[in-house]
């Protein structure tokens, strides 16, 4: 503690992410995709002119927005990218959510969303999930005096998706305020918002390169809204900096969005290791929920969540335990390769043995 | 306007970058540097491995941050690097300047502070330059009641300069509040006070990748400070995105930064070319302000500032004219390479003719 820093500052429980250790583990700790970015995106860094660095970026990412518009079959107004999408939602926070009264989420739901309540000043009406682990819409639409709602779809760390006709229901009901749906995950499996946004003017939904397009060494996410929503966030963006994306991001990103096959591939596989890794748990008696994302949230009768991380870790697989009362018994697993999931079945019998 | 965005985001007035134009000009209006990047950056994104792209940063940029502090002779703990020195910048304001009093700053300096001071709630106390168009460090140090001091050294858009031993002056009376010196420009001639810092526990001092290094295309800013300071921006960056700063500006960073020969050498040319430039000006008639920076601010004694600006533009010269009362009647001019500069001095005397 200083006594330079602001007083708000020193009451900040900033986010602490996942280890990025240094030895050689099998890493399934923070939903990183195990195949590499589309092919495109090596041949593209080959061959650019690294004079072109010398100048700004485009501040408004026009041609990486215009390639995110076609892909997702919206207007180039209706896009904002940014920094990582951790970037975009914080601008979110403060473009949409600081209105006085609270701002309704999920009690179990991305850890960042508490932090960023914190950085702006924003309480926070937590909604305790169902008995099936599941976002509770009803609770979500049924309170006054709220600044807005945010869930990620799938959940994270649950993995449980709402489709979209019951986030249609939760639209057609909460008008008078922002609801952000954070897609993170949404191409492993779950149905995307954004075929909604052209009729519910305070839909924004965001989503990262990070998971399903292999980019999170690139931070890139993206926010898709009406363009009423996304002239809020470039006003956010133009007072807080210029260019959040610089030239190679958007290079990059460009030729990732192009590669469609690579882009099904890469997630199909995933989709199916996924599966396949549920019922091998299962099997080995295993308590798994049902998971549109790129990971899976289990856990074992008999073996607390944080001797089978330490037995994990010990065994040199890397995953994510969450320290707090209701998923302390949980581990979150990101699917890996088949390989690295049969190491990790194979490494949590043998604990369990 | 709309109803969904924050009350505080309504009344926000965004920062506005000179213009990135698509067509072919003489580009001297963001004080972009006429040199491309180290070679080093080509090669090391020739042969960078895009498969690492799937996983993310070290959220602590260490490898960065140790050439860095390598670099500029400092500890490790005492550097911080972001997306672009505005993004450290941003950071720096919510960190350290929101401490209910007024923060100090020159009447003219870089125009985003007003900006985030606006973002962040912040009040400015603004103090005139003095007859000879420099930061009247006097009237920083004087005042009381104050959140901090912020300038920028040399100043933006005068270019001048105060030495080491003017600014050790300005610290030795303001200790109990940060003093926060931009040193964006520094390269250009000016002294560094980067060596008071492990003096001065209440000294920041900010840099940038894109001017002195070429690579404003790249987003690279860092600060270097007393440990407690570097700790306070952590935590705001920590709550606000994990990664910033990706592999690929990790990688660039730091071959630009081992590349000593190629940095002296582009900075060479640069404070050459302007000292050319500057008396060519004289020559024709401008009043050209002394500058340390890869800038000049000129102004003609008979011919309006926007009346320059224009006859320029139609000529395919960019450069920057603010439209402000102070700055009104002034071009600033980038550094470019000595064609680009005679371009521009022919052009001037064309108009003027």
């Amino acid at each position: 503690m200083s006594q330079y820093w602001s007083p708000a500052v020193r009451e900040l429980t900033p986010y602490v992410p996942g280890e990025q250790p240094r030895e050689r583990v099998i890493k399934l700790n923070t939903n990183e995709n195990p195949y590499p970015p589309a092919p495109g995106v090596s041949t593209a860094l080959r061959d650019y002119s690294t004079d072109h660095l010398r100048l700004y970026p485009d501040p408004t990412s026009r041609a990486l927005r215009e390639t995110l518009a076609a892909t997702y079959g919206v207007n180039v107004e209706e896009t904002f990218v940014g920094n990582g999408s951790d970037e975009v939602l914080a601008f979110a926070f403060q473009a949409f959510f600081c209105h006085g009264a609270p701002l309704d989420v999920p009690s179990i739901t991305y850890s960042f969303y508490p932090v960023y309540a914190n950085l702006y000043g924003v309480t926070l009406r937590k909604h305790p999930l169902n008995a099936k682990w599941e976002v509770d819409m009803d609770a979500l639409a049924s309170v006054t005096e709220s600044s807005g709602v945010i869930f990620a779809n799938p959940n994270a760390p649950t993995g449980h998706a709402h489709s979209l006709e019951a986030i249609e229901t939760l639209l057609k009901r909460v008008t008078d305020r922002v609801v952000l749906i954070d897609e993170a995950y949404v191409d492993f499996g779950a149905e995307s918002a954004v075929e909604l946004v052209g009729r519910y003017p305070n839909l924004l939904v965001t989503g990262t390169f990070s998971k399903s397009r292999s980019l999170a060494g690139l931070r890139l996410g993206y926010a898709i809204g009406s363009q009423e929503l996304i002239e809020g966030l470039q006003r956010v963006k133009d007072s807080f900096n210029s260019y959040p994306v610089d030239s190679l991001a958007s290079l990059v990103g460009i030729e990732a969005l192009k590669d469609k096959q690579h882009f099904d591939a890469c997630r199909n596989n995933v989709i199916t290791t996924r599966e396949r890794t549920r019922q091998r748990l299962e099997q080995s008696g295993f308590e798994v929920l049902p998971s549109k994302a790129n990971f899976i949230l289990a856990q074992h009768p008999k073996f607390a969540g944080a001797q089978l991380f330490a037995g994990l870790r010990e065994r040199g697989i890397l995953v994510r335990h969450f320290n707090t009362d209701m998923l302390n018994n949980f581990l979150r697993i990101t699917i890996g390769t088949d390989d690295e999931m049969d190491s990790l079945v194979e490494a949590l019998e043998a604990i369990c043995r």
